[in-house]
C-alpha cells in the first residue's frame, strides 16, 4: 500500500465487489450486476461513484431499506409506457432492469418510458444512458433521490442533486453526459474530506445551513446556477417520484418525516432505427463531434473535449494499468473484507498507461 | 409614451401581433397562435422572448428562413412518437401543433415522443410545457437553434442556448421551468443592450472571443455550469436536429456553412391519469409546493419562490395594468405598424398593480 493508495485489475475488483453482495445475500447475477455498475464508475475515473459507495450499499441493507432478494415488479402501462416497482432493489439491478426493458420496447414501437420506484442509489446513471446508446439508442435519463441539496434561497437540505444523463450512439464510443443538477455531486465532497481539501467558496452549505468551505462540515450542495439546477431537481423529483406515487421529499421533509434511503428514476429511450438510418445518424454525430473538437480554443493549451471523452480515455488507460483506489477507500474495503471473511482482490503498484 | 415605455392591453397587444402577422400572409389561426406565445412572455414578464422578437420574426419570413404559409406535415412512426415535419413554419405553429398531438396520443398510450424538425424561432418554450400541464400531463421539452453559445473551452459560437422545460400540474398554477443552457439567454443580452447596462463578468464573450462585459459587444452567451451546460445544448443538438436528419450545427459551423435560422425540439408527454390518478398527483405536488414554500430561508426577506411561480405573478398583475413595452420595443413595433399600414394598439400610462 503506497502513500497515494493501490492499484487492482478491474477484473479482480469487479469479483470482490460481487463477492461482498453474495454475502449479503444477493443472487449472483445481481451481484455481478451491482459490481459492474460501481466498477463502470472507477474504470471511468468518477470514483465518487465507484466501490467507496459499497459501505454505504451495505449500511442500505443492514437498515432495510435496501432488500438484497427483493424481486423488481414490472407493471406495464401501454407499449411504450412502464413503471418498474423495484421493492427496494439496489439500484443497479432495477436500473439495468429498467433500461434493459426500456430497449426492448423502443426496438418495438419507437420509444419507450420506463418509471423506475423505490429503488435505491442508482451508482453513474451514465452507465444506463450508455448501455441504451450501445443498443444504437438515444436515451435521456433523471434520477431523485434524499434531500442533500438546498433549494435555491433555502438553507435546508430540501432536493436531491438529481442526476441527468443524455447519451446517443457516437464514433468510437458513445457521446454521454451525466451532470447533477448541483454544482458538485456529494461524491465530490467525500473525496474532498479523504483528502483533507478545502472545498471552492459557494459549493456548500454546513447543517446549520452557513456557507462553507470546510469539506468536514460540509453537509449540503448548492444548486447548479440557482434557480435552474432547483427547478431542475425539483421538477425531477415530481416527474419520478411523485408520478409514481412514490414521493420523496414530502415523505422525508414533511410531517412523520423518514430518513429511509429511496430513489427514482424516469428513462426515456428513443429507438433511432425508427427515425432514421443509425449509420447516417452516427456520421452525422460523427461529424458533429470533429467540428466541435476543432474549435478556436479559449485557452491554447486547454483541450476541448466531448461529453463522457474524458471518462472514456480514462478507462482505456485503467484497462491497462488497474483501478486506482485512494488509500481511505482500500482502508474500508479491507474493514468491510473482514467483517465478510472475503479476501481483498490482489494489488499491483500504481502504473503510468 | 413616457419615458419607461408605454402600457398596452394584453388583448391589444395580441390582435395588433396577429394583424403583422396575417399582413405578412399567415393565416388568421397560424398568426393568432404566434401572437398567442409571444405575448404569454410579456404576459409572464419574460419580455425577452416577446413582442421584442417580431422583428426577427419579420426578418425571416423576408429571408426565407421562416414560411408564413407553410403545413406543417405529421410522420407517425408509431402511436407514442411522431415527427412533426414543420417546412418552416413559425416555431410557434409548429410547436402548439406538435404539444397538442403529443397531448393527443399520450391520452390513447400513456405517452408520447414528438419530434419537430425544422422550425423557427419556438419563443418561450415553457408556453409549452405548461399547455400540457394544462391538460392534467407532465412534459419535458427540450429544442436547439443556431450557434449563440460556446462549446466549453471553445472561444466561438457553437451551440445554442438550447432551452429546458419542464411542467407539471400543480395547485392553482402548474409547476413549471423553462431555462437556457447557457449561464444567459441571449434576449436577456439584447435588454441589457437596449437599457445600455454592462453585463455581469462571466456572461459574455464577444464575436472575437475575448470575454466582455459590453452589451454591445457582446455576442456569445456562456454555458451554465461550463462542460454542464455545454454538454446538455450538445445532446439537446443531437437528440432533436440530427435525430431527425436535419442538424444545424453541421450545417452552420461545417464547411459550405449556411446561416439559415432553423430550430428543432424534442417534446416528450406523460398522460398523468395513465400512472395514477390525477387528483392524487396534484395533491402530492401542492404538499411538495407548500413544504418548498416553507422552508428555512438563505435571507429572510427572500421568498422561497417556485418553478414558474414569478411568471404567473406577473400575469396576473398585467392581467390588471396590461403589459409594459421598453421605449426600444414600442420604438421598434411602431417602425412595423408604419411599414406594413397597421395602427398601433392604443395605450395608457404606465399603472401600479
Amino acid at each position: 500500500l503506497t502513500a497515494a493508495g493501490v492499484h487492482v485489475s478491474a477484473r479482480d475488483l469487479e469479483d470482490f465487489v460481487a463477492r461482498i453482495f453474495t454475502a449479503k445475500g444477493m443472487r449472483p447475477d445481481a451481484a455481478a450486476t451491482v459490481a459492474d455498475v460501481l466498477c463502470f464508475a472507477n474504470r471511468r475515473g468518477i470514483d465518487s461513484h465507484g466501490v467507496s459507495r459499497i459501505a454505504s450499499y451495505l449500511g442500505y441493507i443492514d437498515k432495510g431499506h435496501l432488500d438484497p432478494c427483493a424481486e423488481p415488479v414490472l407493471r406495464p402501462i401501454g407499449p411504450s409506457l412502464f413503471v418498474l416497482a423495484a421493492q427496494r432493489a439496489a439500484g443497479p439491478v432495477a436500473m439495468t432492469r429498467a433500461v434493459d426493458e426500456a430497449i426492448v420496447r423502443a426496438r418495438a414501437g419507437g420509444v419507450c418510458v420506463g418509471l423506475v420506484s423505490e429503488t435505491t442509489h442508482t451508482g453513474a446513471v451514465g452507465y444506463y444512458s450508455s448501455r441504451a446508446a450501445a443498443a444504437d439508442c438515444a436515451a435521456l435519463i433523471v434520477g431523485a433521490g434524499p434531500p442533500n441539496m438546498a433549494y435555491h434561497g433555502a438553507r435546508a437540505a430540501s432536493l436531491s442533486t438529481s442526476p441527468i444523463t443524455l447519451a446517443v450512439p457516437g464514433g468510437a464510443a458513445p457521446l454521454a453526459l451525466d451532470m447533477a443538477t448541483s454544482i458538485a455531486a456529494m461524491g465530490r465532497l467525500y473525496e474532498a474530506r479523504d483528502a483533507g481539501e478545502p472545498l471552492p467558496e459557494g459549493w456548500a452549505l454546513a447543517a446549520d445551513g452557513a456557507p462553507t468551505t470546510d469539506p468536514e462540515a460540509a453537509a449540503i450542495t448548492l444548486p447548479l446556477g440557482g434557480p435552474k439546477g432547483s427547478g431542475l431537481a425539483l421538477l425531477i423529483e415530481c416527474v419520478t417520484g411523485v408520478l409514481c406515487g412514490t414521493p420523496i421529499l414530502t415523505r422525508m421533509l414533511g410531517p412523520g418525516a423518514t430518513r429511509r434511503h429511496m430513489q427514482n428514476a424516469l428513462i426515456l429511450v428513443i429507438d433511432i432505427a425508427a427515425v432514421r438510418p443509425v449509420a447516417e445518424f452516427r456520421a452525422d454525430i460523427e461529424s458533429l463531434s470533429a467540428l466541435v473538437r476543432a474549435l478556436p480554443r479559449r485557452h491554447e493549451d486547454e483541450e476541448i473535449l466531448l461529453p463522457g471523452e474524458r471518462g472514456a480515455r480514462t478507462a482505456a488507460r485503467t484497462a491497462m494499468t488497474g483501478i486506482a483506489l485512494s488509500k481511505a477507500t482500500w482502508r474500508r474495503l479491507g474493514e468491510i473484507a473482514l467483517s465478510l471473511g472475503i479476501a481483498l482482490p490482489p494489488t499491483g503498484e500504481p502504473k503510468d498507461a
